[in-house]
């Protein structure tokens, strides 16, 4: 840290800590040589004298926003191709936070996100070896996003009604958008940034329908980034969040591409028109699993944001008093604020370790379905459904409570906590929708069901199901294992609710699908309580694992925290605990009383935990969790950069208020 | 309605109502002359072309956000004024829906706001009869607001550090900020708008502080609109909505103000210097009590407009498919759409059938205090307090759940979810914090607690205590009577154990402070559960009383969505239930199973129902919600009203994108 004034409680706070800050930051980067890396990286295009804003964004004009988006981002790219970092990124990079620069440079979104975060990847994963050396040979020009959704659809993929219909004299692929509701709706960077696409559409042959395929369509010219003839593409408008993301619609108007623009490394249309299947149409599944894997990092890491702003805050300010006579205490001191908070710790470590947990399992799979073996796909799948859904609305609802613990100052958008809040929410709908990702889980879950009284043999993460549902009077412990367990009862328990109501509804008559919309409210319980055990039951076992590893110190303050993590799930969920497992009223009260002398514990530690995130104040971007606490001078220094605030009198006074007040006078 | 095309499934659904819709209109308008009289003034201020926007504000630039919100505040208050409407308001009109026409002019809150809102009523309720004939005299030139809240002080009123310090000599207050966190800080308007401003002090008479006073300042010049020597003022920057509100900051430098200047209704100071104490300072809780108590109409009627645009939109949207071949289904008959939805539309009625009571009560408890008798206002308090924080939370999760419900177009701002959802949140926070104010209740918690014990008679809101602390065992009964009595014994359950635990803290050695802090997290739980119970009670025995009073189709609708409401709570808080009440397994499992009805039987009216709030498309502005559901061309229309869209190349592309592309080709 550079020669500041530091706040004197964050001093003090940092005294306090039990452990070394810095042995916390490499477990969380996954190793000494990340942070080195990413410090690296961070200083490297941090002191980049360009990358700062004469004025902060939100003072823009909306077009103003985007244009100093894309200058920026230029600016970011060329740094990092300089450094060819994007060429060669270490094999972890989606789940490290060593790219989270782009962040500090664009808060709401860089216009180029898909191009490296879905374009890339799909012409990697489905486009065939020819069709990838050719690419990417020419990508440097290529600005790419990926249009699957349309206006009229987003979760329902077979519903999806742009077409691309093949006309075999020519050879192309005639791409058309028959509808309005067939505009493809939302991709970022479609608007006014990219000069391809990948479209998903209805593919034709000879008029039968073969489905949704991927097809590679230039939208612009390449010299004068004019839309091509027959393209229609402009930008949405904006949204909560992701202001600079310039997310657009697009349609077709008979618009012809070459044969061999569409993507074949699964399905192929040869010359004549005859189409040939993929071997295995699981494949394509990868892609939406990778990104459904990795928002629980993403999550975590905007979550670890909007806890340092709310922890440093809440060890600078101070507000009413305790006792008579006394100083106002930090409010970090008021136990309601520590349950507020702690929580939002915890979090953001669970769901960066379970993440890091699916991450290794989905590579796994990857590497054995390179091979031929699909069998872990299937539970794969379940698995990233509920656990991106659960993770989203979770992490949305800490970031929160992070801002209203802020109070006021929290909803002002230099505190950065409301930017945040727009990119964590977001995540709760896109990539597959919450409700949907539940009920995707649960079809897994009823079939796991069925196995389980048929006595068949159970995947891993749902083996817990037959011990349940044979004995659900396992005697209760106050213990993480006792709570773990617990919640595996509860899931098994609303599992087989579930089950029965469905079976009930089926059995006095109506079709399945019926019966399954007439049960989903129970389904989508049942799927939410079975996320809600696995992240108990594989936080704590990371957690037991990775504590063998650190020194003692740091290790007693992460048991600390997953503990705290399942108490406090446990008292949330207390009344599906009654329910399903042995619990008592008694044991709820011990659960309780243990918890808040949890709080207690972790308390002298907070500021510590937080900085052990170390997330520079460049990427905070924050007035009020910066490193050194000068939260008043900054909320000022930020409110006078206001173009309102450069002036004594607004020109409104004399065009409008002066002659309404002399009006009114008469 | 004029002659439009109405989306076929809307004209459906409307076939579809069981109950006369305008009847609705009525009861929650508060009856048929006031329901005309809104529309009357609707249709006078939105038939004027010059409050239409070229460009959606949203687009514009912070400061051309402002001076257009300027503009057309001044058109609006100018219309309004020649129909000397706001003169003599309706003795309601606070919590009437007569004047939310504002919100459709000024989407994202007027810089006007503070003036009626607070600078109007505190004249009227802390200025002496001399000063009010003076000042309201005045009034037409006067723009004014309301200084409280510091920057380094909110919640703590005493910690106030501005001061007003009385010369004798020149018979002046010199007011002064003697720190950085002294500056006042968010007052509405206050920035660039206001030229008057009401500011809370610390009163100083040779040497000795009297405590807080409220003083009338001139801030600026009332000719030439600049900030008086002395004062310093501005604005505080964007935040996550209010954008248009105006929120300043302001700073004093011994700037002097006449002694008449200080509200004198209740304090005074003589010209000698001579402290005039108020005869009684509980006097000044009112205009607070006041506020808290119209936020629970307030988020009732933002509510209504987030669950008609996420009903309307859920019966025009279609996806998915139930069946495999069948066409897709609307959104809405999905169960987990109608589990999302409905509890919105019965908590926005139960919020404004409580927030009604609530006035009354008010209004009762205000002419009671006129004759001198304050006996219920300790009781008014602790009910206002935990109604308006859990009214605030609960509204701010159901407008977040209809945006949910909306999925991705829920995010666009053209939806008008995301402004709803930046007004509601504000409110958990302003006018007293969510957790402060549960902590207020919960103080008077304490005291009835206590003098249950001493067998002391309670005040009526909290006379349950008595009845479930002195017996846990009252049978239970799934009926609505039975589930309000099953939250009053929670309610009664959390408070002993709250209480329980403050004891022992004590017992083991704590002083009273700490003790209460220990015991906090308790102390909110019950607080939340009390209003929760109140809530539950009175909005199932208004409903009762109100059903008398209408059509039999629309009584069974209304016991329906109150009875909905019961149920959904219970359910949601069934672990509480488990605890305090005798409440079984099986009595949760036919409370799901009657929900799960209750849902089915308000489907068909659920487009009648939120018809009812009979919201104007100009208020609601709402791509997803007007009243014709032409959802797709409005998303489409309103994308292209973007300047973005206005060119078929952005400038960026030239400056930055091309010059981008051709290194990255070298």
């Amino acid at each position: 840290m550079k020669d500041i004034k530091v706040n004197q409680d964050l001093i003090r706070e940092r005294k306090k800590c039990s452990f070394n800050v810095e042995e916390l930051t490499h477990l969380i980067d996954g190793g000494e040589q990340n942070t080195l890396e990413r410090k690296e990286i961070e200083e490297y295009v941090l002191s980049n004298e360009e990358l700062r804003d004469e004025v902060p964004e939100e003072y823009l004009s909306h077009k103003e926003r985007y244009e100093n988006a894309v200058r920026k981002a230029c600016i970011l790219y060329s740094l990092l191709l300089r450094r060819s970092i994007e060429r060669s990124p270490p094999p972890d990079s989606r789940i490290s936070n060593n790219y989270k620069i782009a962040t500090a440079i664009i808060k709401d979104i860089s216009p180029f996100i898909l191009h490296f975060g879905m374009f890339l990847p799909t012409i990697f994963s489905q486009a065939s070896p020819e069709q990838q050396l050719e690419w990417l040979q020419k990508s440097s020009q290529m600005i790419g996003t990926y249009a699957q959704t349309e206006l009229g659809h987003g979760t329902f993929l077979r519903g999806l009604e742009t077409t691309a219909t093949y006309d075999s004299d020519t050879e192309e692929f005639v791409i058309h958008s028959p509808t309005l509701t067939s505009y493809k709706w939302w991709p970022g960077g479609l608007a006014q940034t990219a000069n391809h696409c990948i479209i998903m559409a209805q593919l034709h042959i000879k008029g039968k329908n073969y489905g949704i395929h991927p097809f590679l369509v230039q939208i612009r010219d390449m010299e004068t980034h004019m839309p091509m003839p027959g393209i229609k593409v402009g930008e949405i408008g904006p949204k909560l969040g992701f202001q600079t993301a310039n997310n657009g619609f697009l349609g077709f108007d008979n618009y012809r591409i070459p044969r061999t623009n569409m993507l074949m490394k699964n399905s192929q249309v040869l010359k004549d028109g005859t189409y040939v299947k993929a071997k295995n149409n699981k494949l394509t599944y990868g892609t939406m699993v990778y990104i459904r894997v990795t928002i629980l990092t993403d999550v975590a890491y905007e979550l670890s944001k909007a806890v340092t702003i709310a922890v440093r805050y809440s060890a600078v300010r101070h507000q009413s008093q305790l006792k008579p006579g006394e100083p106002e205490p930090q409010i970090l001191d008021y136990v309601t604020q520590q349950h507020k908070l702690f929580i939002s710790i915890a979090t953001s470590l669970a769901f960066r370790t379970v993440g890091r947990w699916l991450w290794n399992t989905y590579n796994q799979v990857v590497a054995d379905m390179g091979k031929g073996n699909m069998d872990q796909l299937p539970e794969l799948h379940a698995l990233a459904c509920c656990l991106k859904a659960v993770c989203s609305r979770d992490a949305t609802a800490c970031v929160e409570q992070c801002r209203y613990a802020c109070g006021g100052h929290g909803y002002m958008v230099s505190s950065n906590l409301p930017i945040i809040y727009g990119i964590v929410t977001a995540t709760v709908t896109y990539e597959g929708e919450y409700t949907v990702m539940l009920l995707q889980t649960a079809r897994y879950l009823v079939k796991a069901y069925k196995q389980t009284t048929e006595r068949m043999s159970l995947t891993p993460t749902v083996s817990y199901l037959a011990k349940f549902l044979k004995n659900n009077n396992i005697t209760w412990e106050n213990t993480p294992r006792g709570i773990i367990e617990g919640f595996q009862a509860v899931a098994a328990g609303k599992t087989k609710e579930a089950c029965e109501s469905l079976f009930q509804h089926i059995n006095s008559g109506k079709v399945y699908e019926d019966a399954w919309n007439l049960a989903s409210v129970q389904l989508v319980n049942a799927s939410e309580a079975h996320a809600r055990a696995v992240l108990c039951e594989m936080f704590w076992k990371e957690t037991k694992r990775l504590s063998s590893t650190v020194s003692n110190n740091l290790a007693t303050v992460l048991e600390q925290l997953a503990e705290l993590y399942l108490k406090y799930w446990a008292l949330e969920k207390r009344g599906d605990l009654l329910m399903y497992s042995t619990i008592s009223k008694k044991d709820v009260a011990t659960l309780q009383k243990r918890y808040e002398e949890l709080l207690a514990l972790i308390r002298p530690n907070a500021v510590g935990l937080v900085d052990g995130f170390d997330i520079r104040d460049e990427i905070l971007c924050s007035t009020l969790g910066a490193y050194d606490g000068r939260v008043y001078e900054r909320l000022m220094e930020q409110a006078m950069k206001s173009p309102l605030n450069s002036e004594p009198v607004n020109q409104s006074f004399h065009k409008y208020i002066k002659p309404f007040l002399a009006k009114a006078k008469i």
